[in-house]
């Protein structure tokens, strides 16, 4: 599991947070002599390295692209407005160690989810990368991308945007490879929306969309439609607009997704905002340590979602057998 | 309730299917002297004017972009393959249904929804229309598109589709007003997650976006970041590209999202596909009664969606009180 | 399923209520050519021959014994007063419904649930009746009794209760034959749990108990374990005090348990009540049609709800398959 | 919360076994400044003193009374058979940690639970015992009771017990006060049946009910109807036989129910058992620290459980406010 953790911080000055993260995970439940137990696996992960005097002014004074003001709303005032809560990006490390012993469970079957940076900024990544080349190229890019050229353009993106103060947003893409088709249930708890449902609770992200997505919006039936083919003996989709999903089922094509992630909203430029108690106008600056995007780190936490949320749909389907050999 | 039934159906020739849907709600229980007595309430609309016979032919031969392949895989061939079923879009009736009561609800605490058409083809709304103005417009319009301008030429677009045997998609949008800050439970259950989940389930979307949506992965911080200002007295979010949604809560605007739909996959021209149990290739013409664009009957559905999930969190917030005088 | 809606019902004049229930079932959705279709299975069985006018009363006057009082305060008043509502017997009517699908999946892997009237009044039964005995005799007796000498001795105690407008209690005891051993989920939804919070939710239950059940609490440890032996070459249980449940789990004996049903409520002696609007004491005498006794009627119910929960149970152990051929 | 956890360990040398259990509780997450800030509350309790040695023995040879046959099974093995483990009665320090929470946010509307042995093998506890008299006595006996005279007695019989190797069982009752009238949910969730679920999963329990329970069975309606009265200016119930409980909803009176603890299994005696592997009949001496009695360590369990399920009704029923001032 800890590779998994390493993972979520790449370790490129500029790209990331100075904050040193260092996320060692501790089992305290759950296995015994190697193996799961039955009993659930309770994880931990201490807080180090926090610093919650900076946030004591967000109390009374909601930065913006927060959730300081809902927070402080929903809460009566008495919400955790230090950092490292339950509104902070720190609660991903949880999602991604619970990714961790979902990818286990679902290699056990031969599936396989990679997560890659389809967009930063203003820059594209290829789209038709190769299983081979995702698994090799991104997680020896600092910004997560599995295209070798794109990559350095990306990371230049976010360096010029930290230098003004700015930061950058960008779209995740994940491909699970190898699902059977015929997963999900129909209706209300289809593959779409457990998927979506898991992958909007990380912080930042605003939309998902699933194969053409919002393209197939402005597409034809006749365009937009996967035929099907023979090949090698079997029924197959011969593309894959669907991005993997028909009536909530899988399809037995790859379930591919795209995420929109808003740009990092801790910038270090002058913002206006409200001091909530004397509800008076007032300018914001953050000095604080934040990632000028959250995409790099984002991009094993998607893998995760999407692993845990795959997991469970195969444990449910009877695919994953309940006492592994 | 038979008003928002009712509204499903363009009385318009050619924009939906000839399929005579008269959908009769009748009430089996839970009300009582005009009034609901805790009991759960049961409705139904009996299927009328069905034909399964055109259905009997995609039990072996899969309909691209429908769910027929990957729910003869996941029920083992005993699914009912006859249309009406669970994958079919008639089941949209029952989120209607239940949206009629929803709305009722959240109208007893001043909150209003509503959807229109954003974009049909590649024709697109204004998309700063008043709340007063979509009120008026939408249900007038055969396209329910809010534009008075924009209507007439995306019921243009969705004719000339038609007439060529093909079909369309578009993106609906949906607003909810006055909804309170500080709605949603973090982390799990967000209010952005349940909605998109929910909306995720209605047949042929395949996006889902809050406020800027997939723009703002393409923005910056300092552009994307929705300033606070005191307005009247009181603490509010001066723009809203947030959609009215930061760190899983409402926050005190709108809450605007935007759902893409998939260009209906049933289209009289001739679609490759395979017998299954041939296993070979062949060719696929559908002659059934279809609509050449489901965004039009989409658009309550989505209203009543989103008032499910919202009516739902207002309950659970305490905001709508159990007994309603 | 049609006849065990009717093994609800004893044809015994003065054994059961006057009123005529013939309870036909109807099936709504969820089955295609004899085959379920994986679609939810909805069921429906008209209430006829329904007089409310005699409920008119219990408005403000509430029944001792009945849930009018606690229902009338939870409902702010509109709760439905009239019988065959959601606090009525007549709600078990849809349990032996859903009962009879989950004992045909049981069946599938050769699961058995026998119940029968274990007392009544003060009428006990044999307690060591065999399996055979059981299938054979319980639904030839009017009280549903497995034994054949207490059975008149049953029926007569009823009788002679129901002559002077009182009415009689008793304990149902339900046996599931050849439940593996290893099926439940420890702590929080354990096997006992799960039966026991299915039975509390009968109406007119007020205990429930497995094996020795409270007999246990005044036994010895020597005396209440069951000892391990070797029988045909494998594990078993020597004896089955714990009713078949240790820990939560299935030992591999028989699950038996008992279920205390109180005396019918409803009685046509003058019984003492409040007038709850004028706040003022007062009498009530009750003419309509009841049961003397609802054990007779109550021992296919807790067959079925021991039916349904175990079903639940071997479909969530992978022990019924998905698809049944 | 501290005090809670003294109060599960008798300080009296042969009630309760010789195993220290300092059981002290830390405070992960969930709080700041002294109030909860809506995170969940995470607290742990490290094990100490504990010693697996014994338990290698029961790997193979399962004790009578205990999971460890069927828990074996259900997990193929692979279960944690050390004690400590989720089949343990300490994982009812758990239930007693949340159980203080829940008495805390039930005090705030002024609902108290109080629990104490009624019965300790054949020594039963007078049933008339006043709020006040169990409030000052149940903790100041070794025993848990209520009653000064039964306590000596239940204490004697115990010791009586373990001088042979031999142990008892026991009854618990639990009363919660001034709970309010029209607290449930009917049918599915009733309060009695959500009751009787958690308390199952505590172990050792073989029993539940509510009032008069199994002896209403033997009971006639006149005699166990409970007679509407007015006192005060008030409705109520003169009686209490329904243990404040009528169609799974609260009915204003006392909340009144009984828990059967089987004798603890863990005897010094020498029992009958097999070894599963070499599947041969054998002996089996127990030499570990144990409980005689389980019941003295019960009561606060009851008493917690209690308050879980009822704090949970509360805020489901919106009488105790989301943010407490």
């Amino acid at each position: 599991m800890q590779p998994e953790l390493d993972r979520r911080i790449p370790r490129r000055p500029g790209i990331t947070s100075t904050r040193i993260e260092e996320d060692k995970a501790e089992i305290l439940s759950g296995t015994f002599q190697g193996r799961t137990t039955g009993a659930p696996i309770t994880m931990i992960v201490q807080n180090k390295d926090v610093d919650p005097q900076p946030y004591e002014r967000f109390r009374d004074i909601p930065r913006p692209g927060h959730a300081d003001y809902p927070a402080r709303v929903r809460y009566g005032g008495f919400n955790d407005y230090r950092g490292g809560g339950r509104f902070s990006g720190r609660m991903t490390v949880a999602l991604v160690m619970a990714g961790a012993i979902a990818k286990k469970l679902l290699a056990s079957i031969g599936i396989e989810i990679l997560a890659y940076a389809l967009t930063i900024g203003n820059v594209s990544s290829k789209t038709d990368l190769a299983r081979e080349e995702l698994r090799k190229v991104v997680y020896s890019t600092s910004v997560r991308c599995g295209d070798r050229e794109a990559a350095p353009l990306m990371e230049k993106a976010i360096l010029e945007a930290a230098e003004v103060g700015d930061s950058l947003g960008g779209v995740v893409r994940a491909v699970a490879y190898d699902v059977p088709p015929g997963i999900g249930e129909p209706l209300f708890d289809s593959l779409d929306s457990e998927l979506a449902k898991a992958l909007f609770n990380i912080p930042a992200v605003k939309g998902v969309e699933f194969g053409s997505g919002f393209d197939a919006a402005r597409s034809r039936g006749s365009l937009n439609n996967d035929p099907l083919v023979v090949k090698e003996g079997k029924v197959q989709f011969e593309t894959n607009r669907a991005g993997g999903v028909l009536g909530g089922l899988s399809t037995g094509r790859e379930i591919v997704l795209q995420v929109a992630f808003k740009p990092t909203p801790s910038i270090r430029r002058k913002q206006s905002s409200v001091n909530v108690v004397s509800v008076e106008e007032t300018k914001l600056e953050l000095t604080g340590r934040h990632d000028p995007c959250v995409v790099p780190k984002a991009v094993p936490v998607v893998e995760a979602v999407v692993s845990i949320v795959l997991a469970d749909f195969m444990i449910r389907s009877g695919k994953i057998p309940k006492i592994l050999e």
